[in-house]
């Protein structure tokens, strides 16, 4: 790996060009104020500087609110994808096939949202990576748990399999049906149900768009305790069910601590009322953890009541570069134990994922190229504490080498463009070409290891291999890209990379679930007995299998 | 409620004849420092000393320890306790009797650690209040999960029940037998598996005891995510088992967060391995959450592996007198405010309860007499920026009328002290007399109006009715003394207590559990719906149902 010695930390200013808000950023304006760190006495100058900067500037009340939807549009053209039965070993089980009887049925349970038109079907059917296809011929728009139940209980009796559906983000084809499910969508189920402005825990339908709630509870002084790049268009409901992992984690936790209490509706229709907005409540077995996580493969989450943190006063990213993947973990290591309780996000990436947003989205790199980038994230409640705190980091990890250069933000909409870099990083995935898609939990140490070993072992086969992700979570998003989908890729790619896996006892799904793709690699991160009891679980809340068949678990011998 | 009027600020200085660690603390000296509120000037003086006297007191590494180990000792005298089932109406289920056949064969499997002397059993079958006894023959006291599992397929083909028993300081009388069930005791569980001094993640054994396991990760400059008043005894198995809440839920959250793998035995003896150290995993439906809070009725929870926080470099407490309950939540959300992100823990107690551990356990006020009394703790990692931040905050409750009287601690041994009169409240009410116990989540606008209520409701027929708890989790510890139990008392607390709750849609269990005591109230908390999925879950784990029978879920009809 190259090193690159030029130290600089570069303050971060917006072209004037650029506008929060818009799809496809424009340029960002390289850095306009440099620092050489020449001697100590430049040093302290920074200091100095970048503290008088924050302080003039004002402390911005705004957090991230990241630009990046995912382009749908961008990706919605193209020649027609592949069938999900065409491509991948599955068979349809003995389901019975929607009729003209249960159209009328669902007609008369929620008039007028019934969907059969095949020009609307068609984007419910097909995952937004445009990997995975099936052929649904209904979509159901319930409003209300009340009209949930009613479709299930019919489904239920008429051993009709089911889809839920909610913002269609997930990655790994578990949102639309393999085949010819019914497609029951949460998207018209989007009322904020309540909201204590003292505790901050939001109750609202599990329909409502992450970044609508995020903006509902920022206007009145809280944030969600998590955040992803698909925040514009998944559903809370969709994020709950897949046990959604995202940007706050290391900060926030997972959402089996910050969500309090979940309606289900259960295969046979018996809503299931656990929506109680408590922090606290051990009567009993905690029966809500069952269904976050489960993909709609165990009921179908209506609402959901989760506890929003206050929303921090001051935010604060530094973006910057390092020589080696050594120096990225010496430099996340440096940060937690001199940031502490206000560090609120740590992600990497590596240089080819910075030609990618470069090449496809044209977003610029605000520092010198380098092998590996960090982003830094800290949130607190005092302007002035916070930056201190991460000055005196950025010098720290400048005068040691373990960062070469470096550009820091504070105000919201340079805040947001940083984060566009990483976040964006999906999208630019999409554009270069078919994705095998790889999020797996590994050692810290060795998260990067085996990025470099499949560029080997994959040789010119493979467009591109990156690596990026949530480095303070020790979960590593693995990408490789290629023209077209092609078997023999995938042959070098599977396995190989879940056994790789395996033997760092590291997870093959670290936040993106099972789903139709990953199902059956389950047992790379969990014993046979895990499974069974699985299995088990599966069998006692949908003892016929209609919720979300094809998911999550392995198909039973 | 008095009005006090009086504003003053009292710094904490420790009698030389304190010793931390003694089980009776020493009189605490009272305060030799006093800043009077008189004007302006003097709160800015004030704000200036404070924090001097931080840094010249040094930023204390080390953190909160409490002093208290439960006082069983204190509570081991006196009269036997009456066995559970001539106080409860409770039916031995049909489960066979230990026989000598079966002794030996559990010597085969543990050779010498199978106990049947009556008087070191006598202990095991009285729970720590001594509110109810069992008669079990025999403990059981295996080192591995291996001899869980041979002890259990044993049991599970006999037909014998079973009672999993970790530190035996539960609240609600879940960890000892009701009738002759089989002790299985974690406490020779105790070794620790691994420890990650990056990551700082612990795997050990499940009968590892708490404090041992903080003494053991603060050497390595890490916490445990959870601190209760039992740490002296409590195992970590039994904190996941039920999952405790207690002193840092505010800042680290649930169990259910920090609890990155667990191992348990299954009913039949079957090992069920999910003891990962990954911070994500969504590899299928999260099984050891089904365990966490079972209050082994599911399985036996062997090993543990559980996140530690990095150890704050700062600790601040202070101690302030509040007018009124109005005040108590004033204050608190000005914490929450001010403080933000190093906020690690808001107790509340009445003026009742520093009367209580004033009177049993010689413990000194240190503040003027007030209605209520809060602890606010910060940890951070900047001496200089929390105690400014804390200074600020005082300021501000202290001009506002809010507090009337504080005091404040940086010192870890003073720490300490202050955090002693707090957390000793329960071994104060124990020597009171019979304790009626109630743990109850409620909107914490209406926290403390249910203590009120039953103080006219009671009237002379209680000895005292005290609230205190954990302000910020919404947690209420509702305490009634007796001179002895009272079916009258009973009568008149319950279900008024439980019906009170549900009418304000709060959990009749916050956090200790429902063990035998408690558990034919989980319908004031839970639908009907949920408690027969409960009954679901456990008929699918535990068909036979020998897993500690007669807990947590209600007798089914």
């Amino acid at each position: 790996m190259r090193m690159l010695c030029a130290c600089r930390v570069v303050f971060f200013r917006l072209s004037p060009l650029s506008r929060a808000g818009t799809m496809v950023l424009p340029l960002v304006s390289r850095w306009s104020a440099r620092v050489l760190w020449a001697s100590p006495g430049w040093r302290r100058t920074y200091t100095q500087r970048a503290c008088v900067g924050l302080k003039r500037l004002g402390c911005p009340r705004g957090v991230y609110s990241p630009l990046a939807h995912r382009a749908y549009s961008v990706v919605a053209g193209g020649p027609e994808v592949t069938l999900t039965p065409e491509r991948y070993p599955v068979q349809r089980l003995p389901f019975s096939t929607v009729s003209e009887e249960d159209l009328a049925a669902f007609e008369c349970i929620i008039p007028g949202r019934v969907i059969t038109d095949p020009e609307q079907l068609q984007t419910c059917n097909v995952d937004w990576l445009k990997t995975v296809r099936g052929c649904s011929k209904v979509l159901l728009r319930p409003q209300t748990s009340e009209e949930v139940s009613q479709i299930l209980r019919h489904c239920y009796k008429r051993n009709l399999a089911v889809n839920p559906q909610g913002g269609n983000t997930g990655m790994v084809g578990g949102s639309v049906p393999v085949f010819d499910e019914v497609i029951l969508s949460t998207a018209l189920m989007n009322q904020v149900i309540s909201f204590h402005d003292v505790s901050g825990i939001l109750v609202c339908q599990a329909g409502c768009v992450l970044e609508e709630l995020s903006r509902y509870v920022q206007e009145r002084d809280f944030i969600m305790p998590l955040d992803l790049g698909a925040k514009g268009s998944c559903h809370i409901g969709g994020n709950v069910a897949t046990n959604a992992g995202g940007l706050r984690f290391l900060r926030y936790g997972s959402l089996r601590g910050t969500v309090l209490g979940l309606e289900v509706v259960l295969a046979d229709g018996t809503i299931l009322n656990c929506l109680t907005s408590l922090r606290k409540d051990n009567t009993g077995y905690d029966l809500k953890q069952m269904f976050i996580g489960s993909e709609g493969t165990l009921g179908v989450i209506t609402a959901v009541s989760i506890v929003c943190p206050p929303r921090p006063k001051a935010v604060n990213v530094a973006f910057l570069g390092c020589p080696g993947f050594a120096e990225v973990l010496q430099t996340f290591r440096t940060c937690r134990g001199m940031l502490g309780e206000i560090l609120s996000a740590f992600e990497f990436m590596d240089t080819e994922c910075m030609q990618l947003v470069g090449q496809h989205l044209q977003l610029t790199n605000p520092v010198q190229e380098s092998p590996f980038y960090v982003l830094v994230e800290t949130s607190g409640s005092s302007a002035g504490h916070d930056a201190e705190k991460l000055t005196n980091v950025l010098e720290q990890v400048l005068n040691s080498g373990l960062v070469t250069d470096g550009t820091m933000a504070t105000d919201q909409r340079k805040v947001q463009m940083l984060w566009a870099l990483r976040e964006r990083i999906t999208e630019a995935l999409s554009r270069d070409g078919y994705v095998f898609k790889y999020d797996l939990s590994l050692p810290v140490e060795r998260l990067y290891d085996l990025v470099i070993d499949l560029r080997t072992r994959l040789g010119p086969r493979a467009k591109h291999v990156v690596g990026y992700g949530h480095l303070g979570d020790g979960n590593l998003h693995l990408n490789v890209t290629a023209e077209a989908f092609s078997r023999e890729l995938l042959g070098a790619l599977e396995p190989y990379v879940y056994a790789w896996t395996a033997e760092q006892r590291g997870s093959v799904s670290a936040e993106h679930g099972l789903g139709f793709k990953k199902k059956d690699v389950l047992g790379y991160s969990k014993p046979p007995v895990a499974v069974t009891l699985m299995q088990q679980l599966k069998a006692m809340l949908d003892p016929e299998g209609i919720l979300n068949p094809y998911k999550t678990l392995p198909a039973q011998a």
